[in-house]
């Protein structure tokens, strides 16, 4: 399948070509970056010389079409929109890694992104959580990846929203992560100079993710959830770790918890549940399309919080976006994401 | 004034090093290792070489009584309670800076922490939190200096809960430590191989500084308060964010938490309230006694959001130390405490 | 082919497991480790949970014989030697990691790595540098890995001294590691708290890969070559860069001097000579089998600066040893290899 | 003494505040920027707030005149000059951290900077390095101080030089720095995603530190010398490590080499030579005046590698320029550096 990878010069675009490189039936057709067209993969980034045999090409999304089956697009929120139409209409298959076509509710996303670049596809997505959605995806032709913040806090709460355990208001997620997550921006906070050794929130309570968390919690509750979001930023280069404390509306035992969590993804591929007295760690995912997840049960408190950590440029980025064609394409679900965690 | 470092091969007792070294009053007039016992300071950390002339001696407390005037006890909970008592029965003004002295209750020390080593001094000790009990610590002769945790926790807490704008229970304290905090432990987790580029949870719901913090919480609200604390790891060296979330019992906009906090520290030299906008950072705080703290309210969840900064090693720990022998000796509060903080 | 990974719980141990999991013809058969033995690999490395399905088991090389085909080495130097002298008794194919059996002098050996474990072996191995012994290597049942700064160092400088365009001595290695060299070694000096941020040269002038690097550049050379190697310890998880400072015999462009590498590698599919302006990075070749090489030369001086980077767990260690295998075996030099460096 | 910083908003800008804050005879009498004008220190660099109470103005050297009776020029090369010559006019003592008064040789100069901004005082600096040049230091009016790199390759290389017992030529200088020694520059190579993890030579025997090099070590041999100068860049925020490598002229002891070195720096209050069997160290000269040196005999090769630590930021910058203030005004020339190195 000849895959094209939209907005290839940034860390998402990056990592999905390191990724395709490996996938045995996924082909890199296009690369395509404004700032660096005409320059070769090599050349802009010497670590993927001899790797990647490609060169950046000015985005035409219409030159595009005939000439790839598909396409993953590492666009920033608002400018993707107009492209996925482009593409959608030309019938190339779409996994969309921005912003776009994550939200069900226009009002929502207008209040958070302003006007949608692509109003008459709004709603047509299915949102690419595999874990919740595999039978959505199979087949879909457009699917917007989830952000990685909401994938990181999703993944270890919504099996207990939807068992009724926890009140789905108020949702606390406390988040956590690596510098990539801004991708390559040119600023003063993300310089080594500034953000190694050093740590804080940004954001409080007011980051777009936060409507993102809310509305799939809320479908799995049943009803509204109210979440209050407030993302830090860790000196590390990748890695998201997510820390939700929910109110357990029903007495639970730790055990019972833990068995919440496994039953759910007894069948999901990179969803590892971690054992009781461990806790999900960044070096256990790095690399990888992994999720860990894990709970503990406050009964003094009658909280139960629940910890989630992923690699934010795989399994938070282009790597369920690859899980999310293997799916669309009903190739297997973990095929090229079989890497191993990279450790140490 | 003649001051004796007790535990004085740890992270803590070489920060306590640093910081006498510049104070104008006080003079180290001892310093004890068992494990360096006979090392000069230079020879063990070469940091310090030609600007701490000292040897390590093993400890004594009885040998020290008549050599010093005051100590600073830098040792692991439990075996610093007997050494305490020693010194303070040959009249030495103690400052500890171990767990053994914090709590009020016997019954909450011996379940976290086992027997204790001192029982006719147990709670006879001022809390050594001075933004809060500036009074009992002016000529105090035995100061408990409050845990790293409690204190980023409990400063951009407590004016809320002495207000009563918020609830006591349940208060969620999401807190991050460099890993310093752990002192200068020889174990695989700390090894930079694992630790760097690597976050995560540990002990959630179980750790000790709970306890310490719900005490303080609950004597500000004047009622029981629960506190969920849950630390994590981070890949500093030093510093320690702390994120709190507590229920609103009022309405309350951003200005009106602002100015609470504002007012409260308006006197204090060490506490620095962000403006709006602003987060509290590890790197203002690095190597300095400040702790910087902020807030913001979710109106929608009705959610205060607490924050708060510090350098672990220096005002949670021996900085704050410092901080409270100058209250009890009737110095200036700053004094040797002036230092601005380490950046870049 | 059954695969054993001896000595499986270090850093080597588990980087091997990592590329064995991909690699299409080697099936890990076996792991052992003495300090794990019993445990599964996923409970001892929760990054590798779900993906080695394997237990640690104790070393017993008698026991392997007959399960276990090819075996790699990732021992201590000393321990090593008697376990690879009993599983090549017993027919097994042995691609060694430790240092036993790297030198071709005794006398040097036992200088610095005391009495020799296997002397009825001494010399029978084949010096694993694919790049130069690639024939050698062929078919080989004892093959002596590289040591990580010998690789680092050697490739970028063996094509000059073959060319004679420089002189065997003095040759000045100056070379910087990353904390995983040292393994997961439990040391203060190893700490996050103490290497982070930090940077030094050890054992100036008398590091055991000093010998090692001045075996293969006199044979290179065809003269006895005298390297002073000064390792230096980075404050990252992996990597090495080294840079050589040799004399120049006789005029050489900078040009001239870039292609004299670029022939020498224009067949090493894991060499990559980096275009003039570039200097080899660690990030361009971090999680890969790649080194890539680069040369300056200061005319004024009449010096030539060879640079080389390499992953040191990679191409300096079990990347290597795969590469062997693959070579020792008749497969392809790059199965197993493929994986594009990991970045950012 | 009413001292001005010119060029505030940098790292050395930074640094150089920190450092006044506690010095006892100077005050801060007036900070530049053209970027951040208007602002309050404390607005712009929120680690300053309550510590330095000033107010960035636009660079004007005439208006102050009369305000300030000195000034540290913390500017680019080529930028400084004409404002060094501004001030100079006034009659304001100024200590240049820029490179626009270091070269004695015009043509040098241009070679590697370009026109000189202010011909007329070209040649009429004294070079700062104290602990070569105290004497000429000592009330001058002009004072450039010298570059972090020749900073930390001088001090370890020029006691050898002088006493004769290595050649001039070729010496190779292999030095490594944090990346604040490119300031706060806004560019790809220094954001956490790149530069964190990551390691590299770069302007290889072409960096404009060379010369500077060159220059001292010619002085202090009484001839000509060359010397290979290779810059790398660590992953750290501070600190520079240098090793230089130099050929014996006669058979030299190690003991011997060390009582050289000892014996050039008796007096000198900020260098310390280490011990045997020690190398310098980053992390024990961070955030303090420290040069650590340190030297090994290699007998084999005839070399003698010398090794230098420094925090660039400090002794590689504005330290050294408060230490040569000091010297200027006859002041203690310790005054005001005595803080400790920041470990851990």
């Amino acid at each position: 399948m000849r895959v094209a990878v939209i907005g290839a010069s940034g860390y998402t675009g990056m990592e999905l070509m390191r990724i395709l490189h490996r996938h045995p039936r996924a082909e890199i057709a296009a690369v395509t970056s404004q700032q660096r067209a005409g320059q070769t993969v090599g050349d802009a980034f010497p670590a993927l010389r001899g790797v990647v045999d490609a060169s950046f090409e000015p985005l035409d999304p219409a030159g595009l079409v005939g000439r790839v089956d598909a396409a993953l697009t590492c666009l920033p929120h608002a400018t993707a929109a107009p492209v996925v139409a482009a593409l959608r209409e030309g019938g190339v298959t779409v996994i969309d890694i921005s912003a776009d076509f994550r939200l069900r509710d226009r009002a929502v996303y207008e209040a958070w992104y302003g006007p949608h670049g692509a109003p008459e596809l709004f709603g047509s997505a299915v949102y690419g959580l595999p874990e919740v959605y595999a039978a959505e995806i199979a087949g879909a032709s457009l699917v917007a990846a989830p952000g990685c913040y909401p994938t990181s806090a999703l993944l270890p709460m919504l099996p207990f929203l939807r068992a009724g355990v926890v009140a789905p208001a108020p949702i606390v997620v406390d988040a956590k992560s690596g510098v990539s997550g801004a991708g390559r921006t040119l600023a003063d906070a993300y310089l080594m100079g500034e953000h190694d050794e050093n740590f804080y929130a940004y954001k409080v309570a007011a980051h777009r993710h936060g409507p993102e968390i809310e509305q799939e919690a809320s479908l799995a509750a049943g009803e509204a959830a109210t979440v209050t979001f407030v993302p830090h930023l860790l000196p590390t280069i990748r890695g998201i770790g997510a820390t939700a404390y929910l109110r357990l509306t029903q007495p639970l035992s730790g055990a019972e918890a833990r068995a919440i969590l496994t039953e759910a993804y007894a069948e999901a591929p990179f969803v590892r549940v971690v054992p009781e007295g461990e806790t999900p760690r960044l070096s256990s995912v790095r690399g990888s399309n992994f999720c860990d997840v894990g709970c503990v049960v406050d009964e003094r408190a009658g909280l139960l919080v629940a910890l989630g950590a992923i690699d934010n440029l795989v399994k938070g980025a282009v790597g369920q976006g690859v899980q999310c064609l293997n799916l669309a394409q009903g190739w297997p679900e973990t095929m090229g994401l079989e890497e191993a965690p990279f450790v140490p």
